[in-house]
Formats: C-alpha cells, structure tokens, sequence
C-alpha cells in the first residue's frame, strides 16, 4: 500500500475510498471518444473538511487531484492524465437550503439537475441550465455548461452568486455573497466558473433560480433546408420576441431520435420551440412566430400547452446524443461544439453540412441555435486510425470556420482535453494571461493539470 | 521639464498632453466627496498604439497612470493618489460598427451612453446600462456600472462580449469573441469587467445591445410607507413580472426631484416602475401589477405610454443625484451604495432610514430595489472634520448591515479609495487571492494604483 492510501485511509472511511479496477475504471473515462487512464485511487468526500484533508495529502505526496462530478463532459475533463487521486463528489449531493424569496438555493457540488429540479418544483421553482445528460451542478459550473434554455435564462456563469472553493493550497474562499449584483473586488465568480477543476475544488454553490412560468408552450416547426429554419431563428431573435428554447434539429438527427424516443416526427429540418410568460403575451408571441415561420417556408408548425407532450418533445431532444451512441454500438461519440455569431449562423451549418457530406460520417447537425451554438455528432470507431483521423479533421475544419467568423472553438462543453490545440489561435496573447493566471493560483500545478492551458 | 513629459511629447500630438494646473484640476477628482489631487500630466490618447506608448514610457520612468473616463465615478477611482499621468479615454470616442443582426456594438472607450444611444436608435436598438451620469463605456465597464434596467437586461459585466486591453506591460490582448457563449480559456471578460483600471486600459469595446421593445409602459406608484412599497417590489418580482425598471424613492427625494426636475408628483414614497413587451402582454403584466400594488395600500398609480412623459419621469429619477447636489451648494456627496438579498431588503431600509434620522443629515434614500440596491445620499461639508466623521459614520454602519445579511458594500459604484476598509470583512480569504492577482498581471503597481485592493 502507498503511503498516498495510507494517509487518505488516516482521514476517511472505509467507504469513502477506493482503489478497485471498477471504480477506478469508472472514473477513467467519460462519455466521449478520450482514451481511458486509470487514477492511482477514488475518494469520495463528505464535507469541506474532507476535501481540504485530501488536497493537503495530495500536496504532501506531489500527486494530482482530478475532480469528478458526473463524468459526463465529452473533452476528456476528469482523465487523470498522470497518476493522481480522482475526487468524486457525488457523496456530497445535499440540497443545503432554498432560499425562495431570494430565487436561490445552497447545494452541495454533487446534486444532479434532476434532483434539483424535483426539490425545487415543490417551490414553484427550477433551475435553468439542462445540459443533455443528468449532470452535477458542480461539473456544470466547473464547465460552464448550458443548454437548450440559455438563450432566454444564460449560461451556468449567469447563475453562479457565490461558490466555496477549497483552493490548492488548501485554504477555503467563497467567490461571491448573496447580492443580485456587486462591483466589489475582482470577480471570482465567474473566474471559478468554467476553471474545470484547474483552480480550485468548488464544495458549495449559490445558484440562481426562477419562477416557473405562468403558462409554457412549445411547438414544433419544420422547414424546407436547415438554412431555412437558422434564418427563421435570426429572424425571431431579431424581432425580440423573448423565445425560451430554440433548437436546431436536422433530418438524420430527427430520424434517430424517433428510433430511439418512440416519437413520430416528420423527418425534416426542425426547430424545437418554446416560449414563457403570461397568458396573453404568449399568445401573441405565438402568433408572431407563425408569422415568421411561415415567411421561411415553414410547412408544419405545432404547438402544444399540454405538459405530457412538451415533456416528451423536450425528452427527445435530451436524448439525440444517446439516440445517436445508441444506433453505433462499438462505436465513440465525438461532437463538435462552437459557437458563431449569429449573423454568421447559416453559413456556418451550412459550412458544417458540407463539411460532414465530404467526410466518411453520416454526423446528425443538433444545437441550441438562439445562441449561435450548433453540433455535429458523429459516431467512430477509436481504434481505427483513418477513423480518428477523419473525425478529428471534420471537428478541425468547423473549429477553424468558427473562428474564423469570430466565434469560439466551445460553446458551452469545454476545453479539456481536445479543445487545448485550439486555445492559442481563439486567445491569442491572451492565452499567456490564462497560464500566468493557472501558475498564480496553482503553482505546483495540481488541480486537473494537462486540462484547459497546459 | 521632466523627462516623462518630454517623451511623451514625442510620441504624442501636442494637443494630446496637457500640464496645465487647470486639466490637471479637472482629472484630479470625481464627483463624490474625496479629496482631490493633482496628476503630473495628462494625456489624450487616440489609438490602441498611443495608449502602448504612454504605458511604456511610464514603465521605463516608473510612474503609475489612472485611467480616467468622465470622471462621474463616486469612490475616489481617477484620483491620482501618487506623481503620475492621468489617461484620458474622451478622444478615443468612435462608435466603430453596429452590428446589428449580432445585437452587438464595437466601439472606443470614450464613447458615452447618450452618444451611443443616439446612434442606436436609428438601428432600432438600445444600450440598456444607464448610470445617472452620462458615463463612458470603458468606465462603465471598469466600474461594472448598472443602472435602472439591470434588473431586466443585467449589470455591464453582462454586456460585455470582448474587450480589448493594453495590459501594464504593454501588450494587447482581447479577452473574448463575438459569440453569444463560450467555455474556451478563463473567463477574462468577467475579470477585466470591474476591474477599476487596476489591471489594464480597455481600449475597444464589444457590447450587447437591444431591440427597443415594441411597446414601453412607465408609471408612478405611491405608498403609505417605504416599507409597504418594498414589499410590493417582493411580490412583484416573485410573481414572475418581467419588470423592466424598478425604482424606489423616499419622501426626501422626491421633493428634491420635484424642485430640481420641474415636476410636480406627490411627496409620498415612490416607486418607478416600467414594463418592456408586446401590448398583449403588457397589458395582463400592469393589471397584475396593480393588484399587488393594492394590496400593499397604494394609493395612487398612474401608468404612460406617452414617450414625453415617461421620459420625464426618468429624467426626475435620473437627475436625483444632482438634483440633491444643487439642493447644498457648497457641500459634497456621499453616496452608500450597499446590495442585500431582496429578501432583507425591506429590513435593510428599514435599518437605514433609522440610521439617517439619528444622524445629523437629512438624507434622501433611492435605488435600483428590483436589484436590492439602493442608496443613501448625503450632502456634508468637507471642510468640517466632525461631518465628514457623521458621513463616514453612517455610511459604516449601512455597509455592517448590508455584509451582516449576505449583502454587499457596492452593488455598482465599485471600490475605489471609499469602500477598500470593507474589502477583508466582506471578502475574507478571497481577499489574499484578489492581491496576488493584482500582483500578477501588474507587478510594478503601475495600473491605477491605491484603488480597490491596494
Ligand atoms: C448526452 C450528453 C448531452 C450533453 N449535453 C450538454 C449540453 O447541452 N450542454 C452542455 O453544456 N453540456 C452537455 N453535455 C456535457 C456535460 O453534461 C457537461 O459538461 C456537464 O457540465 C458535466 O457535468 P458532470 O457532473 O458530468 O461533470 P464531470 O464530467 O464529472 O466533470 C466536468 C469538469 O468539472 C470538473 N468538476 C466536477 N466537479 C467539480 C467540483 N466539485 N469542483 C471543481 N471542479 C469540478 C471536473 O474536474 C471536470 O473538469 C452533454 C453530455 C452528454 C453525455
Ligand atoms: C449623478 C450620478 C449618478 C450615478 N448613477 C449611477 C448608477 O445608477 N449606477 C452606477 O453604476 N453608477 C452611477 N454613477 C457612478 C458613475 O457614473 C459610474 O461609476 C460610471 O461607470 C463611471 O464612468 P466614467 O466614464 O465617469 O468613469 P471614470 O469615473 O472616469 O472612471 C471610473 C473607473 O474606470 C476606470 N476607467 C475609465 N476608463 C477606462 C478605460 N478605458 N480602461 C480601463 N479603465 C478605465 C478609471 O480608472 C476608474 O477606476 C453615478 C454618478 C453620478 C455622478
């Protein structure tokens, strides 16, 4: 036994450790195409203390630590690159406090989106980011993540108001306060807030929530091409009419979330709807959308208030990734994730459909369009080197696109891994600042190393 | 004359650098209370190149700069506290270019919120951040301003999307893109944003900007007591009412506004409200709105559509400031400016209208309550150790209370000289990590020194 389990064993329990070939397996890869490496050990803490403890062996030993949520990120975020000590979070998933009169909750960083949207529903309340899996709240603010409703509530950034980080040096900071807004100091919120583990260890959040609306509706509308439904979009989002979710589907896209979902959806480019507010003012906004919809050669368009359709809308779009991992079996998920203005929108998926046609892939087109965010997902085999190749290339030419446009190489999944060789052509000279930032904060470089900068 | 001026003689326009004992009065104080000094020069840049300029030859003879916007910030902020040059953004004031599709702005520093108003209203667009001063925007963004309508469209930080920077150093660096999202690198927009020139000099701007609404309702609420109008403002925001404007008046203020604007509302607690949407909506949003009014003993309500009025309705609320420095002549402003979770908001004012009547000052109270900001202002006389002690006083014991109940010391004004002392209660240990990023990204203190940390 190492002297690194030992000590651990000295502060934890039994069960808050382990070094099993499974456990360690499971945290040695997430759901996306990265190679799996094993960490030396799991350990999964209960409190602060605990991950204070954790991080002051870990500086005693010289090992890495790679915090772990869900391990849902698709850029290879919690592979523990170097032998080191995986720090699961999920043990802490307590609910601490809602705060309803301040549209807040406390939580501990392992609540899931779901858990914390069955609790706050009792309240009247949800939160807002949803990404496609059941993630943490934690690897979500350590991502930056968002999803289909960040074009009308923001990002997981927007919703940070206060994090406890344990910091590499061990010592506990919180980054905000409770207040709707500060200009007090620098702001560490949104500093800590995407860091993907590469600063700090958040161990608490404050997090913004909302009301759930008055009245929900949400629809389907199908068009022609894809260009037809992105300059329907542009078009909506410039008549300020306040959409909630806007999402791109595309044909092969809404051919494998039928197969998967059990739904009956014509097999046409699509957009997914959904507005918020009260009676009266939906109505209108619905109205107008048809409208416009229609002026882009819209031939379906359906709305529906009742909950259990907008559920089962809102399910099959979660589920396209696994609609598509699921029709590949073998197979690894890669996706694309930039971000474009959305001037630049159109021709940027039209860019990207022509970019899949000429590939060996068949790579269905999904995005949260309202924000200029759009992937392709494309099914491959690791172990076949031309296969990687390939994929990497088409992910290469969107990014390259992308950035060429003024947009950014991740919308909303991360750099981790397979996004680094991008980071010095978005941030030019800036990327100088972020390493001299990383070295400030963690000058042995231990929280998550080879992840984001360096 | 010294060598600095000689050099930057060389490298500027003579009309771009001044000595004269009069500018270097104008850049020696703001419009708040704090003592002036003078700068040892003043210069008027023109381009990104000019700014790396006068960086470097403060470098190389080891002077400090402070940037300097309007000079309309409150904490002490531009006051040049050592021998050094005053960096003036007024010349640097070119809208560059509307991006309309992108709802986004690119412009110089020195561009003021009218002046870019005025030009976005040809484009049917608006800039939603409105400080009561007719500010720039690389001061607003420096301050992290907001204003009236951040409870709907978000505070400057929100708006930002890319800066450029000319660090201490001298190199430029641009901290984000023109997509509407990102997770790439840190989030150095957020950083920068708030920063009170203390990390470097922005010298371009990209900005969110707005659609005008299609319809725009404004009106006037008056209440029994500022508590009863607080808790209206609660039940407002928890019954999900995208209110557009929120603001709260005292009986004070609004005489002063009545005397100062020419107008003629009734001297009763107040609030300002206004309501951005499509008719429908609005309609169903301002009858809800006056139910709960009523239930919280309004008295009288009375709502405009007429751009006339509803513009001079802002103008009285915007002048209060001034219109309480013209009421003293001679005397200075005090202004608190703490944040508090809506939910001890009402207890907060209540704390606070307490203290001002124990005082010796009159005091008016008003603020941005849909954010739970709100300020005190007071009118002393400088000159009079035992006011300036009074004022000081006051403003303590506003800022206690705010950080007692999870608030904030500034909810927009930001640090500067005035609010350093509560940086470490209200900070703790993130306090040490905000100096070692200070130190970091400018290790010779040469950034706008004295201010917000050190
Ligand atoms: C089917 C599918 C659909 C998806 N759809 C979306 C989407 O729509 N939008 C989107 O943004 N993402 C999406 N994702 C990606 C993923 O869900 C997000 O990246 C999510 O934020 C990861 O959360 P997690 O809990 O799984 O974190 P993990 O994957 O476990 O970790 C992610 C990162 O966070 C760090 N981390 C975790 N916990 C902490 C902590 N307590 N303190 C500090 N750092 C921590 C880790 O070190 C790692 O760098 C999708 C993924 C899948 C599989
Ligand atoms: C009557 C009145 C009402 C006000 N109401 C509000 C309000 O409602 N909300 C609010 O937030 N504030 C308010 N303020 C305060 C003030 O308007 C804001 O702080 C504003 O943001 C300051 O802008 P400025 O251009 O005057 O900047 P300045 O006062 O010149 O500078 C402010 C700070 O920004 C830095 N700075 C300026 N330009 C740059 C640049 N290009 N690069 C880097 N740093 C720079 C300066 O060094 C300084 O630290 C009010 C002030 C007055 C007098």
């Amino acid at each position: 036994m190492s002297t690194l389990i030992g000590l651990l064993q000295e502060v934890l329990q039994e069960s808050q450790l382990s070094t099993s070939e499974s456990v360690r397996g499971l945290h040695s890869q997430d759901e996306s195409y990265h190679a799996p490496i094993l960490p030396e050990v799991v350990v999964f803490p209960h409190s602060t203390e605990d991950v204070q403890s954790i991080l002051n062996i870990a500086k005693q030993e010289n090992r890495p630590v790679y915090p772990y949520g869900m391990g849902t990120s698709l850029e290879g975020h919690i592979i523990p690159t170097t032998d080191g000590i995986s720090i699961d979070f999920s043990e802490m998933n307590n609910i601490i406090e809602i705060l309803a009169d301040d549209m807040l909750v406390k939580v501990q960083p392992g609540v899931t989106r779901d858990q914390l949207n069955k609790e706050l529903k009792k309240h009247g309340l949800f939160f807002s980011v949803d990404p496609g899996a059941n993630a943490t709240v934690g690897g979500m603010a350590a991502t930056n993540a968002s999803g289909t409703s960040s074009v009308r509530y923001g990002i997981m950034r927007d919703q940070v108001r206060n994090l406890e980080v344990v910091l590499a040096n061990g010592s506990v900071i919180h980054t905000g306060s409770l207040a709707a807004k500060s200009s007090s100091g620098y702001n560490l919120n949104g500093l800590f807030a995407g860091s993907e583990g590469t600063l700090g260890c958040f161990t608490e959040l404050t997090l913004k929530v909302y009301g759930i609306p008055e009245q929900i509706v949400a629809g389907r509308a199908t068009f022609p091409s894809v260009d037809h439904a992105v300059q329907a979009v542009v078009q909506i989002l410039q008549a300020g009419i306040p959409v909630a979710r806007c999402e791109l589907v595309d044909e092969p896209s809404i051919q494998k979330a039928n197969e998967f979902s059990d739904t009956n959806y014509s097999i046409q480019p699509t957009l997914f709807l959904e507005f918020h507010g009260n009676e009266a003012g939906l109505k209108q906004d619905v109205e107008f959308t048809k409208e416009i919809v229609k002026e882009f050669g819209c031939k379906e368009i359906e709305f529906e208030k009742d909950t259990a359709a907008r559920n089962k809308l809102w399910e099959a779009r979660h589920n396209l990734a696994y609609a598509h991992v699921h029709s590949s079996p073998g197979k690894k998920m890669m996706v694309t994730d930039v971000c474009v203005p959305i001037s630049k929108l159109a021709a940027a998926i039209t860019h990207a459909r022509s970019v899949v046609d000429q590939s060996r892939f068949e790579g269905g087109i999904a995005g949260h369009v309202g924000d200029g965010n759009y992937h392709i997902l494309v099914m491959f085999d690791r172990d076949d080197p031309e296969e990687v190749e390939a994929a990497s290339k088409l992910n290469e030419e969107v990014v390259e696109f992308a950035l060429s446009v003024g947009g950014t190489c991740t919308g909303e999944h991360g750099v981790g891994l397979g996004k680094k060789k991008y980071q010095q052509k978005e941030h030019g000279e800036a990327l100088q600042l972020m390493k001299v930032l990383k070295q400030t904060f963690d000058p042995d470089n231990r929280m998550n190393p080879n992840k984001l900068i360096n």
